[in-house]
């Protein structure tokens, strides 16, 4: 990218909206994930337009070009490995318009999932994905990863609330997929291809998204089990009933001990595994819902189980669920967090399984997550310090994935496989599928500008050379 | 496709499972469209390994190959336009798996919806999409045409209920896509390009299906209005609520008029339009949303509202619905069926113009369909022998489409485009969104062997060939 490259990207974007100083490239230089690579230049560009003639440039001359929202994504998805431009949806900004008519959403990619979530609220609606990160993470990110959160087990991912993109293709073609139909058959499904592409096949600018009512009434649970078994049938029970929890999450027994002095009332020191459950409905159904829970929790043996309708109730039971990441920190102050899903009933065998690697190769591990969907967290608690300890825990996060596929799972249910997991692609899918996304990315980016390395393209000498530089 | 050809495929498949007799072969030449075009042979392999193999064998001769389920298709996906070899699911009928514990289904994708509904009932469990052809058609072809049904606007698509595909490729291999987990983001959603792409990606032959429980409790209603505005406001007034139907279809005038003699009780003289409501879940609360419709439905000013729970009552309800067709068909003996979508507060704008293009082009037009998520079944009613009502027809269909993409719809909500609607996919979409569709084409079926002229590559000049021929 020299001086003439750079001056054509000012006259695209303007003056004020893109920089080629170290200081300001440092900001860009790293995400969630806790790896740093420096782009040569960073630009904000207004639209899609801006974005489209910024692509053609790209492939003329060439260089790599990498999208980025707020840069919260954990798996290294906005990283500008090959150095390049970093394209940013920061200008992006605004929220179009809510129809709440049609209930529904059109959004410039750059707009906050928290910042839509306040507007919509106005209107009784939400938007139900529900990243940990809502409050700084983009929409259009939340596209590009099709991000999940606590909500995923009643209402979905990010992908089930896209109706339609305005997208730049990696050649610069922009295009408008999907339809604001709530149903359409016409085509392929571009929306859901592009969605979860981690920005390697198009640059997302706008988005149409549906939206939900707010139910009228909220009701939250905590309940504890001697061992993750026990907690595991109450989930099945629940599962099987009729009852939909809008959350259903688990905290395994390391998880618990790590929250114990944290939250605000005594946990009887029989808890070996916590479940945290919510359902959200009309007054009479939540009612009913939560007999029907209390009920599978107490036939499962359960030593607990509390409930809570108020805001202020509530919040206290979530303590337990959010005070695990900072208490984690207190044991070592490097987390690696690996989002594998399996099939629901798989989860107590993965957290069995899960305990003899931590044992075998001796490293922290604390699991929590997403029961009710089979998506577990698994924290691999280090010392970064020590060499060992980190080379025993990436062997152990191998040997994890090749677990967790033999369970039926996969390696990402919500995160990404961005460059942290890439390397390991080929232990959950077969060579000629694989094969057929590269086709796709080929035939959609055949100079591979938009965003490279990401998803399939970041192999294990990748990281080994990487480890030595 | 010559002897030495015939024989090759004869050997994959085995002696009894194909045929060349021109008796069979008009068999295989029609669907659930109003056309006809002959394979040269037709042959019903086992599953994945002869399909590649067959796959393989026509890229290397080559000639086209077209995969055919129960061919109830409404939009000609299964018809083999260039002649060629027609490819049948009828042996890979098997119900491999149901897991009750994490609810899912593995099956081969020549089983019948309504055969898999049966087996699941069994565990408490139902495949919520229910196209009305259900109890024929198979779930391979509902996963291409990525079928809709009444219950769509509360539990969605098929595309929303498969989690997994075992697909050949257009080329011969042999890939798995998608996760048993319910969440996963490894790699891109190969899964939901295939489904919906008409069998011009890919041949399906296996889906892992995700399954929910069936409802405790089902309230079925039917309201009747002066009109389709009054109607409209019910709708609107329902799904602002915070209610969600299993079921919302609407009749238009037209459609009561047809249906007037055929129900089994007296409809007040003064409906000019009706609405047929379910909702199911917990007793407490259907009779909760029950209450909230029947006071919508009063306030938007309905004539009547009826409601029933038992099943006898509830199939007399559903009697108006389901007299519409056959009734329809004693207008006129022709029926050209059209299901565009649309925002759903859209519908009354889109009634209004249909009836505008109903008295210009003088064709009869009965609507009715899915109230809830926009999807309006447009019958033209027609007598084939009439050659200039037949043209008429014609060009009002194609004013249709403009219609409704000007009001921000779709050509086809769940019908699919095959070649009934591929001349007029250009009214929807932009020629850079056809050209990336076809650049992925291009990029996975290079010979343009699978399934050739569906959904983007049937022109009007090929209808305006056909029509000469």
């Amino acid at each position: 990218m020299n001086a003439r490259v750079r001056n054509r990207i000012r006259q695209i974007v303007g003056d004020a909206h893109w920089s080629h100083r170290r200081e300001d490239l440092l900001l860009y230089s790293y995400d969630g994930m806790n790896r740093r690579y420096l782009p040569e230049m960073v630009a904000h560009p207004a639209g899609a337009g801006e974005v489209s003639a910024i692509l053609r440039l790209a492939n003329e001359v060439p260089f790599p070009v990498v999208p980025r929202g707020a840069g919260t994504g954990l798996t290294g998805g906005s990283l500008p490995v090959d150095g390049g431009l970093v394209l940013t949806t920061g200008r992006m900004n605004r929220i179009l318009n809510i129809d709440p008519e049609n209930s529904v959403a059109w959004v410039e990619s750059g707009v906050i999932n928290g910042d839509l979530q306040s507007e919509a609220k106005k209107h009784g609606l939400f938007f139900p994905p529900d990243p940990a990160s809502m409050n700084f993470s983009t929409l259009g990110g939340n596209a590009a990863e099709n991000a999940g959160g606590s909500r995923a087990v009643k209402y979905g991912v990010t992908r089930d609330y896209v109706m339609a993109l305005e997208v730049v293709m990696p050649t610069g073609e922009i295009i408008h997929t999907g339809s604001a139909a709530i149903k359409s058959v016409t085509g392929y499904d571009l929306t859901r291809l592009i969605v979860g592409s981690e920005g390697t096949l198009g640059f997302i600018t706008r988005l149409l998204l549906r939206l939900i009512p707010i139910p009228e009434a909220v009701r939250t649970m905590l309940a504890g089990f001697t061992d993750i078994g026990r907690a595991a049938d109450a989930v099945a029970s629940i599962m099987s009933s009729r009852v939909v929890p809008s959350t259903l999450e688990f905290m395994d027994r390391s998880a618990v001990e790590c929250v114990r002095d944290y939250i605000g009332f005594e946990l009887p020191s029989e808890s070996g595994a916590l479940l945290l459950i919510e359902v959200d409905g009309s007054p009479a159904a939540v009612e009913e819902d939560e007999r029907t829970i209390a009920q599978a929790c107490t036939e499962s043996g359960s030593v607990f189980v509390r409930s809570a309708s108020r805001q202020s109730d509530r919040d206290s039971l979530w303590a337990a669920r959010r005070s695990i990441s900072p208490a984690i920190m207190k044991i070592r102050p490097l987390k690696i967090n690996e989002d594998v899903a399996v099939p629901r009933m798989k989860i107590p065998e993965l957290v069995a399984r899960i305990e003899e690697l931590s044992r075998r190769y001796r490293v922290i591990i604390v699991n929590f997550g997403h029961a009710g969907d089979g998506n577990v967290h698994v924290n691999f608690l280090l010392d970064p310090g020590d060499a060992d300890e980190v080379s025993r825990a990436h062997a152990a996060v191998e040997e994890l994935f090749q677990v967790v596929v033999s369970l039926g799972g996969t390696l990402s249910g919500e995160h990404g496989i961005g460059i942290a997991k890439a390397p390991y692609l080929d232990i959950e899918l077969e060579g000629t599928a694989i094969e057929v996304m590269r086709r796709i990315k080929r035939a959609l980016d055949p100079n591979n500008i938009l965003n490279p390395h990401k998803t399939f393209d970041y192999d294990r000498s990748s990281v080994a050379r990487e480890l030595r530089a």
